[in-house]
């Protein structure tokens, strides 16, 4: 564990679940999948929590209606990751006294448009007055087989793909929390639940890209004990207009997959062996995953920069949210910084703890 | 609908779902179960979930083991009452920046002592930084039979019982937001999970007192459109200690039923002609359910107080902390010109809308 227990946010967790035990139903262990997994009879169930409170609180989130698609998405994106079928969602709100009818009423529309996208149900909730906006949804799926998708299981030369292009996620909050004159406002994530299928025939491992795709990434070769190595045509994999606007406001686009606001895409990965098949079957399923790299036998995470092949410092990464004190403008001081190492250090190496 | 509606509660409930779809899959309808029954093959799913926020804010949990005690045990108290037996639960955590690493500790051990006296466990869930402390718990569990038990069945003539005596829910809150000078430390709910099987046998509807006594009467009349008569033996339902904290206080006894702060007890009815088979196995489980009195026709609460059998207005009991803006003191002083009424214009009838 003392590798997953290098990034802070791991070891919050496994102080805070030190003393529970752990129940005979379920699959699962800390950290291996995006949810949990319980057996029931025949049938795997997949349960998940996810609240949103500091993106309200920071102002990343400042539309009532985006809140509501949120809470939603967030959760089915958990399903989606295991190769769940939603049966539903609780949604608890606490609501401000002062919060206007008309922004509940984008809150509930928010939350309603999400659940008729994925063809799910609002199942039941609980509604608090108090002092801040804090939305807390939990997912419930079934999985009909023997097993779920785990974020363990991959191999070195499987494929690595994404569902869809990244980086919308930190355009936006770079967009909310950081920029003053230029905004970024195609922000409207979508949970990839269709790839549920596909994914439980042919994924050795997924997790989504709820934190961006370098956390991942990272996440996955702590778990699996493999790194991954991406390709050099990376640009394919970026969302247009974030690479845009990456571009006018000068930041390097690599940093729109180091942010920590993912897009909510998944990442997973395809032995080579069924990689055709695999594709074949997505196409006819009108999916378009992208291919991003490699799993390589190292445990580092390698991406194609300035022309050299960098072995990036994603313990670093990872950890600067907390380490800077969630202070958006030294977050990104100390990233340039680390951009500017690698651009003109290329051979300092950083491994990862 | 319009009786529900008259509970200002109920009215905001009905208006934030009014856009959302039911799920297929979902047995009972919005204010019709204490958990939320789904169809899954041949199993019933109970599902759930409550917050504590207010309960913190106000001041009322300052203790934060009970804090974690309660998020457990409210969530496992609404499984109780459906007859479910749990799974789990997920918890999802927002932790204030300065909230003390002591107190977190306190705070996860009253959530694992409160998981190992029920015999579930903590699946999973979420942990943020926020500004005010509020946990979320979502509590899954499962009925073995083709019915759960809902809020809606009971008769004229059945029985009403209680799980356990009642008021120290409204002691404890009397005394963190009122008294300055007189406090009332006993309060550690137990959810009733041990009468499920008894239940599921024998009670014709069941719904927790969560939110005390009168507001569970009365929200089970305006599902079954039947009202309840009380017995004048009411002094043995109500909890000794809370009992004596209320006359040291000068407080009318029957406060102690209409405050919202609950005790986690089962309401629940069982048909005059399957009581003493109730009774008897009950008491075989170790069971001591308390009789508080009956099922009636008209569509009142009937409660002896003062020599006289009173109609309570348990419209104005339940709407008035909104109405006072959840100004305790406020509240209070109603409640005591309330009972000043019954007690010297008993003839006075109240009716509920």
């Amino acid at each position: 564990m003392y590798k997953l227990n290098s990034i802070l946010e791991n070891r919050t967790i496994n102080q805070l679940i030190s003393d529970f035990k752990r129940s005979p139903n379920q699959l699962n262990k800390p950290h291996e999948s995006d949810a949990e997994i319980l057996k029931l009879n025949n049938t795997l169930l997949a349960v998940t929590t996810d609240s949103i409170s500091e993106e309200i609180s920071q102002g990343l989130y400042d539309d009532p209606y985006l809140v509501g698609w949120m809470i939603v998405t967030v959760n089915m994106s958990d399903l989606a990751a295991v190769g769940a079928t939603p049966l539903g969602i609780l949604i608890s709100e606490i609501i401000p006294k002062h919060f206007k009818e008309e922004k509940n009423k984008e809150l509930q529309k928010g939350i309603s448009d999400a659940c008729n996208t994925y063809n799910t149900f609002v199942l039941g909730g609980d509604t608090n007055e108090g002092d801040c906006l804090v939305l807390t949804g939990t997912a419930i799926g079934i999985i009909n087989q023997d097993k779920s998708i785990s974020r363990i299981g991959c191999k070195p030369n499987d494929i690595v793909y994404t569902s869809g292009r990244l980086g919308s996620g930190n355009a936006y909050a770079i967009s909310k929390l950081i920029s003053q004159t230029n905004s970024f406002s195609n922000y409207k994530p979508l949970a990839q639940l269709k790839y549920a299928n596909v994914n439980m025939q042919y994924a050795s491992c997924c997790m989504d890209t709820s934190d961006g795709l370098i956390t991942t990434l990272d996440q996955l070769m702590r778990l699996n004990n493999y790194g991954f190595e991406l390709d050099e045509n990376l640009e394919n994999a970026i969302d247009i207009r974030a690479f845009e606007y990456s571009k006018n406001l000068n930041i390097p686009p690599w940093l729109l997959f180091a942010g920590q606001h993912g897009e909510f895409e998944l990442i997973f990965t395809i032995p080579n062996n069924t990689k055709d098949l695999f594709l074949k079957e997505a196409f006819q399923n009108s999916l378009n995953p992208i291919e991003l790299g490699k799993v390589i036998h190292q445990k580092e995470i390698k991406i194609p920069l300035y022309d050299e092949l960098i072995s990036m410092n994603t313990t670093f990464i990872r950890n600067l949210p907390i380490e800077t004190n969630s202070d958006v403008n030294h977050y990104l001081k100390m990233l340039l910084e680390y951009d500017y190492q690698i651009k003109n250090e290329p051979c300092l190496k950083f491994t990862s703890p």
